[in-house]
């Protein structure tokens, strides 16, 4: 007769997003089917040794094999992106399927899902970057979508491919708030960034180290403070994606002191990273670090860590975006010294995004267990529609599970990771937690430093209507 | 063979302050051992028929059998106090232990165990109240208390058999800080109450609706402001008890801001009552809507919503104070009209506290379910150092469980209720959800309308340190 | 031999924008030569009686004869217009030559002295609209315009006709920063006021008070969130026009607070309307009140007078906009009950905004004299390149004078004023203050209830480049 | 037969707090009795040559000659004080008249003005300093004094022997309230100050940079809030005096935003020095710098400029507090190494405070000549009931002028001082303004470089029942 669970898993010091609890886990079929104290014995038995057991991380927001037009070429596709993130404790990602203007969100959508092909070796579901928001996709394709379980997506205030002017906001707000999708919001204001950006080419000031110079605060307050706007208007609620620092976090505050439903996510660039990793002369090193928003100083780290610890934020994400410093179509490949703007925008981090916030957010104390449970992988799988099936561990989810090795030091290192960028921005840093174990719906892809994964085995997640997708009551109490 | 379970709850569809499931509870000498699909059967077994059933209240705020100087004696003991506690959904309660000028606080919590004697119906901690900050109180007793259960204490900044100066304040916040205990400040400036409240019965303003003038938002907001900077001083976390509108709500959204770890607790008469339920003309009826802070007006309502909503308050109480209007020892104490500042102080609510929240606050869509269990029960465990034994439905938690019933629309009626006052201050309030079942540690208390408790059979609870009550770190990271 | 003065104003309790002193005012050739104790006499001699003398004021904000495309005429042209104001008090206008898209700014402004002609019996110079900003206008034209004496220009960021685009906005406060001019800007967002017009429509929702709903606080907030952000950026000092209430004002404050010199104007109609006054039902009557931001309320009210009163705003203007409400070519052009949208935009008041401000904040002590001719002359001189010629009482200066009756007491309305409009707004409000005498340049053109201006005795002021419009000194000390 | 005129200055290009004009100014028996073009000729003729003549500065915070209990002795008597405010452009002074606890607030009145005697160069009024709020003060001395021109006084919210309660401060306020009085307050928590100086003194940190770490920004940004809410409830206007940094720039803009009556003063320390002038090691030279609020940040500087700019501050004092460096009774009184809070408080700067403002503010572009003579001496002369004898250049006000001298630069040095201290904190800063002449009452006092001064001729001043001490006004429009 058959064991009543496929794996027990003994011995956990569990976490969620709220709770801390001793107790042997059950397994059955890739779910959790049980939580208690001398479980019976299962097919296989994993010995947690009382380390944390904690859910899966989520990455809600990272860039797969997401097509380009300027002769770059993201390095990891769904099999490196998903194998590294597995290895970083990382068991579902949401990359973008990317509508380009003049394309049909549909057929971005179907592109994506050949480009996901049966590579992924964890789960990944898909939002969507609405770049053309045309009749046609405001009033048939995004509610056919949505409904379909393609149920949040991204827009953009800026780069000249992506961004949708003020009205379309407005329209592409309706529509979530009509269908009950959740928007994501790249906020920074496009015609400032042009306006400093031809000034500082005209000057000649064209290294790396520039991009900060031509992204500064005021670019990324000014746009949240309109997305907010939008958001009161339609009485919708949104996420602000990658914040980066102080006038953003209070722009940000201030609506939720409103009690406006305005969430939050910022990125490890924005607590480990400084504009002076841009590069603090000409050299073209400092390209590794561009990303938008651009890091900022020591105070605006200070600024994220505090509206982390405060609940500003609801998410952690990592924003990788996989681009080669060396080669001709990563970084550099609009030539050897290409002025900053024509540099590609991002960085990767989908495996180091856990180990430093665990290690410098939990192990210093800054943060409590459940608040990294909740920032990496409980928030998320709610405010994208995936929750309950992913981001707890609780009788019913899926057995996507990390058990954590505390008693470690290392220095993150790029030759240690399994994307496929040659390099890390976190190159050096230390972390003293990393996943001993990571499995997902209950296969191990990655223990003891081994990379376990079967591409294929991880499955497209279509996503529910989320649950802060809701417009904010003020009418009247009906009882 | 005795079975696993003593009693296993099926069907429950279960929520804690993160997560939602659907699970058997299993239930083993009042602790939850497990909980899964197709728990064996148990001793005793109880269909929730999917309802919500969530971890039971803890009422971190309330005052029972508390001894009194002006002629008053509050009307709830331990028995009936307790007993209305558990016929609303709560399991826990936490009443103060009340140190008198120049006694000994060592004294204080000795008389108050004497008072609860055997009588609770349910679980208990004490906080206690410092009104005597001693050098003796200080370096001896406090720590000796803390370091026996008792974690948290209350401490006044207005009436004068309560209130602590400045430097006394500074005082006991260095022992909680050195010693990781949780102090619970109510903010008001003394000095202002008085100079005002001299003024209004100079002009023959003495009515019950005179109360809510001698206690401007400007009296919470500079006590609020004073103990934050005090807390700042001293690099400790407080919580900022019955907080009541606006201007101290900004107060305490500032300081979380500024990654101060300042937490906030509201009550049901900041939601429910506005200052014109002290009277609109001179009538003694207002008498009993008489509580501190005062209920402030609708505008302020919304902004204490919108604080629940959005995190700014972590622990929502009743303040349960409980004085009968009738009669010579209750609200009217010191004659037929007294004055306004000769009523006692304080409001009846333990019983009505969850079912007020529920109804207007998860049935309407303004909180979620996850939120509703934080405020009224988990986060109060963690707040003062009863977690995880209590505040959630998790592996090796007491079984204190309330299975919820919201099949029902009915009208709050004090005959209807358990406490031993003669009014309650939300007669006729609809509610749309109560108490079906309360359990506590695995025994019913409260079924389908009938108590079913004993007195003594509610245990009193040690507190350890909690786990909120720890220095903010900004000290350089140590890796 | 001719006198030292041509006029000397006796016994003239005068006051400036910060004294105040008792003196006579000996004047020649229009102009102030000598302020003292017993000046010899002069060719013609006033008697002040005591009374409070203080400079004529200066609108810096209001329509005459701007041309229009909708069939809408402007009731009042520059005599008309500028009797009305020399009636109320006010001795220099400021209107708008008006550029209409498509059209040379330099014709405007040339089609604008045309349409001056010699009709005005006060002083006058012009702001200009710049609605169309080309290279030509940005790179030529403004350039040239700005060192010809039209050194200050308004920009919309509403108005299908007017409105400027994120990027052009920028361009022209970089223009303004290079050649030192002042930009006003009229500050809604135009695609939020679009989206709600529709809805609103679209739900037969078409009465004037729906106006009021289709342009909210937040409209207003956020095009001055933008347009601050925008002036950071360039780094130039801007003004936003005719601000209605707590949300602008918060911007302002909060840009003011940084160190950024963003200045601010508002006008009766957020001062003595409200919402209220654009109709409780669907009555065309409310069409009279609408103008753009609307009024709101009664909170709001308090706030703009907090906001004058704490020196947030700088200028105070009438920003009248006259059209009639009989006939078919004013509010009713379009029809006989003409959607809220379709109206004209717009409320006449450049003869009442003396007279209310100095009965309502002065005469109540709400401010003092010296704000009041701040607020209304002085800095209004300043602000747009006018002073030292104008806006105040000193040696130097041009005898625009006026001469106070505050033993008065009168109800407005609309049969005692000399505008060209067949209603007032402010019909029935209680005055007691109004001017006994008003005198340009030494000419009495209103004296004891007579007009005794002659068209043409006005001027056109070239202005210098405004002192406030200097971008903010934020380099290190060079000493 | 006399002239007209006992003096004229002639080719004067003037500033008022409002205005620039040129004029000659006609000058009899010490008052300004005309300002015009081509005046007749005076007993005596002055060449302006075309210079800034501005109105002499009124140092409205400065200690002259106050007793002291703990050894130490003022340098400055109100010779050598006033005499030094001449030689720097002042021309009044209104240092404090002292209250020693226990003592009659007339008798410290009648005491000072004999320590007066016949020794002051130039006007002076006294405030005095309340710190014994007894009923006698309240009810009967302070009315009494009030009336008979002694309108102003400061009261401590720390220091023992000066501070006082909460209820006493508001008992005070009340008094102001009634009787038309400005309050002056010292806004620091002395409670926090002593528990922070007790722990660094046991932790062996006795050297004078501790002074700044006893004294942080919250430490004056609670007593400012503090303050705030006393004035909010007494609804009374008070003035912060030397306000040092962010947090209590924020509180009085918040409150001036509330529309409330708070008024801010700052001075030359919290513009020049940071607290690293208090020493970076354990030199005793850092005691020179001791002042509280003790200097703070370069970031803090920059915030101090903003709120002088922006019109937060009404008032720029010098705080002129002065003990000698070497010898026994000054800054060293209690020893050669005294632990910071045994070394007197204070430092001087009456003669530096214009110039140092006219260079680094007006030269510098920071502010315009008119918020120059606003801060320095018209908003003093109305704050303090001196206007409008004193603080202006108008017809009937005193003749009281600077002739600046801007064609200069050079070095503060003490040995070009008139003071009687033996360092200035200023040494070695440089300025590029000095005045060329002071004229106090027509009497030249000092004139290119030399000190021309008659001890004696400086007059006492009763003041005036303060302008701006007037409550708000919110009471519904009378009209
Ligand atoms: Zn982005
Ligand atoms: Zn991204
Ligand atoms: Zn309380
Ligand atoms: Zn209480
Ligand atoms: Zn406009
Ligand atoms: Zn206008
Ligand atoms: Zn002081
Ligand atoms: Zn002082």
């Amino acid at each position: 007769m058959s064991k009543l669970f496929d794996c027990v898993i003994r011995n956990a010091h569990c976490a969620t997003a709220a709770d801390i609890f001793d107790a042997d886990i059950g397994i059955k079929e890739g779910v959790i089917t049980a939580l208690g104290k001398g479980l019976p014995e299962g097919e296989t038995e994993i010995d947690a040794k009382g380390r944390w057991v904690l859910p899966g991380g989520i990455d809600g927001h990272c860039h797969f094999d997401q097509p380009t037009n300027d002769g770059t070429v993201m390095a990891d596709d769904f099999l490196s992106g998903t194998r590294s993130a597995a290895c970083g404790g990382t068991t579902t990602v949401i990359p973008f399927a990317l509508q380009q203007k003049g394309q049909s969100l549909k057929a971005a959508v179907a592109d994506y899902h050949e480009r996901a092909g049966q590579k992924a070796v964890i789960d990944y579901a898909f939002h969507m970057i609405v770049s053309d928001a045309t009749e046609t996709v405001l009033s048939e394709e995004l509610p056919a979508l949505i409904s379909q379980g393609y149920t949040s997506f991204k827009i953009y205030m800026t780069y000249d491919d992506l961004k949708l002017g003020d009205r379309e906001i407005i329209d592409v707000l309706s529509v979530a708030r009509e269908e009950g999708a959740m928007v994501m919001i790249h906020a920074e204001n496009a015609d400032c960034i042009a306006w400093l950006t031809e000034r500082l080419l005209k000057a000649g000031k064209t290294a790396p180290k520039y991009h900060a110079e031509s992204r500064p605060m005021l670019v990324e307050r000014e746009a949240t403070h309109r997305a907010i706007a939008f958001a009161e208007l339609v009485d919708v609620p949104i996420l602000i994606v990658h914040v980066s620092g102080r006038e953003a976090v209070e722009q940000i505050r201030w609506a939720q002191g409103q009690g406006l439903r305005v969430y939050g996510e910022t990125c490890p660039q924005y607590l480990f990273l400084t504009a002076e990793d841009l590069g603090l002369d000409d050299d073209m090193e400092g390209a590794k670090c561009i990303c938008s928003p651009p890091p900022r100083d020591k105070g605006n780290q200070q600024v994220i860590w505090n509206a982390l610890e405060s609940g500003t934020f609801q998410v952690f994400s990592s924003d990788h975006a996989p681009f080669r410093f060396a080669g001709n179509d990563g970084k550099l490949a609009t030539g050897e010294t290409p002025s900053f703007d024509q540099i590609a925008n991002g960085i990767p981090g989908v495996e180091t995004r856990l180990a430093l916030l665990f290690s410098h957010g939990v192990n210093t104390g800054r943060m409590d267990i459940n608040q990294f449970v909740g920032l990496t992988s409980t928030n998320v799988a709610k405010m994208y529609g995936l929750y309950p099936r992913k981001g707890s561990i609780a009788v019913g989810a899926d057995a996507d599970l990390v058990i954590w090795d505390t008693d470690t030091v290392r220095s993150i290192s790029n030759d240690q990771l399994h994307h496929n960028v040659d390099y890390t921005p976190y190159e050096g840093i230390k972390v003293n937690a990393w996943p001993a174990t990571t499995m997902s719906r209950g296969r191990i892809v990655w223990q003891d430093g081994r990379y376990l994964g079967t591409p294929g085995m991880g499955q497209f997640l279509p996503c529910d209507r989320p649950t802060p997708a809701k417009p904010k009551v003020t009418a009247p109490d009906p009882l």
